[in-house]
């Protein structure tokens, strides 16, 4: 009865027999606790978030539902595993297109072993997280009607530069994001980015609570966000848009300080989109690649 | 005629034959030209700066108005050498109390060499950039009457944990800055950071930019933050308060991106400091300094 979500973009997946999540069609997600340090961090985070009375209620509702940890047969056909059980997130959306953008300049956490930090800077310096404060993990983008899904593949995922993150936020939220070379036509910008209950201000409700929490600092945090093609074409009332966080792994105690991270990243993230809005139509000139200085700029 | 600022907490100063900036006391300071890179960056960032129309002039405020470069004998006593003529920030203040802060968890830019950047990281990471986001350079601290100046020195600065901040930015507006170990008494709190035209509310009017702002980006940058006790204590308009935005050589340009980790540095000093409104007579605590998980958190 269990089986693997078709709506994951990112992380390890349970194909192949590979250990991976696993959904039960009832609207629960069954999250493989790696075994390592990080699936003891993410339960205890779940665990201690869930029951922390000052996270208020409309922040909690970008956070996954949790009920507890099960022990289950493993995607990879090994024994009994632990299991977090989560809300599947996209549960009930009828082919949900969904990008994962993993939010922060700097996805390793202060206290971390030196290796780790070698590992994730250069990751960080690789990608576009340390240039634009967040980076694309994965994306699966409807085609409407019955023409399937149009993903990057992971290779190509990793190399995006800051122009192709800019264009995969048009292609999400374009009826034709497969046209490459042409331009995205972003139709549904303004119903999925834009309405009142949309995008942006789900990442601007977000924000409100960043700049004053001190509680957690959430390092390599993905916001995901998704929406059905078919609610938003029949204009139905919210589109299916949902806006929600995960992994959290290296979650850390804020001891008093805002995650200035995060925030930083969210700001940019939040740029992004509003510009989008500003200019769906923008052409998308080349940017210079080039490090600039002022010299000549007098 | 020209003699060194007296008011200078961070940089090299011009004292004992060493180079360093130099006042005239009707309200220009020349700052040396840096022989390396530096020199050359910070001079190509004023003249561009100072010519771009997209700074509106509520912004331009914050930054000190540039007047060229000029051929000066300089501080060490060596021939002709070419300095940067700037508003003296300070002029027009009777013995300011100052506070130098480094904004950003990160002051290495992308480009830098990889030396640099291991320089710089470990120093991000050894004071409290990389936990806060920003960090005290240096602070003199008027303590009324005749008493002189209050200065934290340099070295104990550097030492500077997040309580030490938290403390200094209470000490910054007491009228027993010294008072260790008792509590700070934060008697100006309200006239220097909360009025309307206060040093909260200047910082807000920063962030709204930079939430905005595509232009620059801002590596190693401070924020200078001074006031007069004796028009404090008078209870003259204003108290002198000034917030400046000091030290350009490490500028870079946005290339459309806004500057996420100077954002998110300021978003935590606004947070510190509307701490200190809320609660000006809290009791500090001890923190811990442990890192802590989450595994007991249940």
């Amino acid at each position: 009865m269990l089986r693997p979500p078709d709506h994951q973009v990112a992380g390890h997946q349970a194909v192949e027999g590979q250990l991976g999540p696993l959904v039960d069609g009832a609207g629960l997600l069954y999250k493989t606790l790696q075994g390592d340090d990080r699936g003891a961090q993410e339960a205890a985070f779940y665990s201690s978030f869930s029951s922390d009375p000052r996270v208020p209620p409309h922040v909690r509702a970008f956070f996954p539902g949790f009920h507890g940890t099960q022990l289950l047969p493993a995607s990879d056909g090994s024994g009994p595993h632990p299991h977090l059980v989560l809300d599947d997130l996209a549960a009930g959306l009828r082919r949900p297109s969904l990008i994962d953008i993993k939010i922060g300049a700097c996805t390793w956490y202060p206290s971390a072993p030196d290796d780790y930090i070698r590992k994730c800077l250069k990751k960080d310096r690789d990608t576009t997280s340390l240039a634009l404060g967040f980076r694309i993990s994965g994306a699966r983008i409807h085609q409407g009607g019955d023409a399937g899904f149009w993903r990057p593949d992971r290779e190509a995922v990793r190399r995006f530069t800051a122009e192709d993150v800019r264009r995969a936020l048009r292609q999400f939220v374009s009826s034709n994001p497969a046209s490459d070379p042409g331009p995205p036509d972003c139709a549904f910008a303004s119903a999925v980015y834009g309405r009142s209950d949309g995008v942006l201000a789900q990442l601007l409700e977000l924000k409100a609570w960043f700049e004053d929490q001190t509680l957690f600092h959430f390092y390599s945090v993905s916001v995901l966000v998704m929406y059905a093609r078919e609610e938003v074409e029949a204009r139905r009332a919210g589109g299916g848009v949902r806006v929600k966080l995960v992994d959290f792994a290296h979650v850390m105690e804020g001891n008093g300080v805002i995650d200035h991270n995060f925030l930083g990243g969210l700001c940019s993230l939040i740029k992004f989109i509003s510009e989008i809005l500003t200019d769906p139509d923008e052409c998308l000139a080349e940017p210079s690649k080039a490090h600039l200085s002022f010299e000549n700029g007098s």
